[in-house]
C-alpha cells in the first residue's frame, strides 16, 4: 500500500526535526527537559518507520493541551511501592513524558531486585510501546510495555467493538540490534483500513467486521477490527485473550478504566486517562549477560539463515525492519508526508517559533 | 471434530483416578509427595478438557523414566537468586513436579516484593501451562507461565519448522472463576492436525505448511504449523514474534537450548531438557485486591453481556469453557477414551499396582 512510498516526500535531518519538535512542546507549556523527552519519544516512531505514531500526531497532542485533557506540566506521583513494583499516577500529564519517567524508575528498581513491574494510571497517549521497552535494552535488560487504548477491537464472537488495539512490546539485548517485538493485539492496525479508504481499494477478508459483526472487505463498511488471528479457525479467540491480558495489566492492575470504558478524547478517537504497564528484567539475575546475548544472537542468526519461501524475502527477526529504517532515516533524513509537513509549518507559525 | 465427543467413553471419579495415577507415579520411583503432585498437575488437564496433555500422556512419561531421560527423584537447585528472581535447574526431574515446586517459591517471593520471575532449565514436559499460572490465582495473585517445546512451528517466511508451539498462560483472580488464558503461539495445536489425519478429512487453510513452506489442506502433507495468524495478511509475523518472546524467557533467560536445538526425547516428539518461565504478581502491591477483583469481574461481565453474532454462541472470557468442563467432570467423572483406558489398565498391570 501507498504508506511505504516515501519517494516524493520531504526529508528533514533528525537533529533539526528533534529541535523543532522540542521547541513546539516547550511553546505548548512543557518544561524544557520534558519537551526534549517528548521529542525523543515521538520521533523514535518516525525513525522506525511507524509514521502513524510520529510527528503526524502533533496536532492531536496540541488539541489535548488546548482542551485541557493533557496537562503540559505534570509529575508522576506514587500510589504504592514495594521492592519490585511501583504504581504511579500520571496526573493527566503527557504520556510521552510520563511513560519515560516511569520506565526510568522501573529500570533502576530492576537493577536492585532483578525485575520490576510498574503501572501508570491517568496518563495519555504515549506514542509507540517499543520506545519504553527499548530503554531497557539500552541498559542491557529485557523490557516489556503495554497500554490500553480507546475501543475499536471486536471481542471474539461479539457484534461490536469493546477492546483497544492494546499493543504488547517486548525487547531483549543481543550482540547486534535488539530483539524488539511491538504488536497490536488486533490482526492489523486501524491505519491500514484508513489507507484503503483513502485509496478506494478493498481490504483483505479477516481484518474488519461491520456493525453486525460480519467480515467485510469494503473498508467503508468497517465498524471494528478483528482480534489477532481473525476468525476461530485462525485463532481469533487467542488474539482476544491477549487483548484482555493487556487490559488486565493496564486497566485493572493500573487502576484505570478498561478500553470499553475509556472516553474518547478527540474526534480522531484516541484515549484519555489511559493506563500503561512497564517491566524491566535484569538478565544478570538469571545468568551472565554475555552468555545470554551470545545465545540470543545465535538463535536470531539461525532463524535468519533459514531458507525462505520467497528468495527475495529473507526470514527476519522482530525489530529488523525498524532498525533498517532507523539507520536509513538517520542518514538521509526523517521523511514527513507533504500534508504533515505543511501542518507542522502552520503550527510553528501559530506558536510563534522558528521553523527548521 | 470428534475430539469433543465423549458420549461413549468411560468416566472415572476424579478421586479414584487421582489415586490411581499417584500410585503409578510412585511405582515408577517418585517419592509419595511428588507422586501426588504429579497426579495433581497431570489431571488438571483432563478436568479442563485438554485431553492431549492429560492421562493419555502416561505412556510418554513412562518411556522417559525407562530411557533415563527423566529422573523420578530430583530436586530443584538454585543457580542464581535475587529478591524478586530465581533461576532454577530442574536436574532432569519430572516437569510436572519441578514446575509445581518452582511456582510455589515464585509465589512466596512475590508476596514479599510484589512480583517474582523464575525460570527452570533442565526440566521436562510439564503438562498444561495453565496449571502453574492458576496456582497464583489460588493465592489471589496474577500468574504467568511459559515453556519451550520441541520444534514444529515454521518461522514466518521460512520453509521449515524451528520454533516450538511455545504456550503462554496468564491468569488473574475475579469474584468468580479466574481469568485464564492458555494458548499456543501457533495458529492451532498439532493435535488438531492429528485428528484430521485420523478422520481422513482436510484441514482448513492457514494451519499447516508442507515441506516447502506452502499452505496445505491435506493433513498428510503437513510438515509444520503456522505461527498464530497464519499468513502475513492475518498477522502470522506477530505469532512468530510471540513464539520468539517465549523462547527468550524459557531458553536464553532460562539457560537452556532453544526449541530449534531441543533434542527430541521420544518417538512421539516431545521435549527433553526444556525450559520454563513462571511469574507471580501480588495485586496488593498495586491496589486493594477487592477493587481489582471488582474491576476485572465488571469487565468480564460486560464482555459476556455483549450481543453475540451467533445467538447460540455467547461471548466468552478465556477460561470459561475449561471451568465448565471442570465442574462437569468433577460431578460426572473424568472421561477417558477407551484406548487410553486400556493402556492405563495395561500399565497398572505391568507396574503390579491395584486398578481403580
Amino acid at each position: 500500500m501507498a504508506l511505504t512510498d516515501w519517494t516524493n516526500e520531504p526529508r528533514v535531518p533528525y537533529d533539526d526535526l528533534h529541535a523543532l519538535i522540542a521547541r513546539m512542546f516547550e511553546a505548548l507549556g512543557l518544561r524544557p527537559f520534558d519537551a526534549t523527552t517528548a521529542a525523543d519519544s515521538l520521533l523514535i516512531a518516525d525513525l522506525r518507520g511507524i509514521e502513524t505514531h510520529g510527528v503526524q500526531r502533533m496536532n492531536f497532542y496540541v488539541l489535548g493541551f488546548r482542551q485541557g485533557l493533557i496537562k503540559p506540566v505534570a509529575d508522576l506521583s506514587v500510589d504504592r511501592e514495594r521492592a519490585s513494583t511501583i504504581a504511579f499516577s500520571g496526573n493527566h500529564g503527557l504520556g510521552l513524558v510520563m511513560a519515560t519517567r516511569a520506565m526510568e524508575r522501573v529500570i533502576a528498581k530492576a537493577s536492585e531486585t532483578g525485575i520490576c513491574l510498574g503501572t501508570i494510571r491517568e496518563s495519555s497517549h504515549y506514542g509507540i510501546a517499543a520506545r519504553y521497552a527499548l530503554m531497557a535494552t539500552e541498559r542491557n535488560m529485557c523490557g516489556m510495555c503495554m497500554t490500553n487504548t480507546s475501543p475499536i477491537v471486536v471481542p471474539f464472537g461479539a457484534k461490536r467493538h469493546a477492546l483497544g488495539t492494546n499493543p504488547i512490546a517486548f525487547t531483549a539485548p543481543t550482540n547486534g540490534d535488539p530483539f524488539c517485538l511491538d504488536m497490536a493485539t488486533s490482526t492489523v492496525a486501524l491505519g491500514k483500513v484508513e489507507v484503503a479508504r483513502r485509496l478506494g481499494i478493498p481490504i483483505p477478508a479477516g481484518w474488519s467486521l461491520d456493525a453486525e459483526g460480519q467480515d467485510v472487505t469494503d473498508p467503508f463498511a468497517h465498524a471494528g477490527l478483528t482480534p489477532l488471528g481473525g476468525d476461530y479457525l485462525r485463532g481469533g479467540h487467542k488474539g482476544y485473550g491477549l487483548g484482555m491480558m493487556v487490559e488486565i495489566f493496564t486497566s485493572q492492575l493500573a487502576s484505570t478504566s478498561w478500553s470499553g470504558g475509556i472516553v474518547r478524547e478527540h474526534a480522531d478517537g484516541d484515549a484519555a486517562s489511559c493506563g500503561h504497564m512497564f517491566m524491566a528484567i535484569d538478565i544478570d539475575a538469571f545468568r551472565d549477560l554475555q552468555d545470554f546475548k551470545d545465545a540470543l544472537t545465535d538463535m536470531c542468526l539461525s532463524l535468519k539463515a533459514m531458507e525462505p519461501v520467497n528468495p527475495d524475502a529473507p526470514v527476519l527477526v522482530p525489530g529488523d525492519p525498524e532498525m533498517a529504517a532507523t539507520r536509513y532515516n538517520l542518514e538521509h533524513g526523517v521523511p514527513i508526508r507533504q500534508p504533515v509537513y505543511e501542518e507542522l509549518q502552520q503550527l510553528a507559525s501559530e506558536l510563534g517559533i522558528a521553523w527548521l
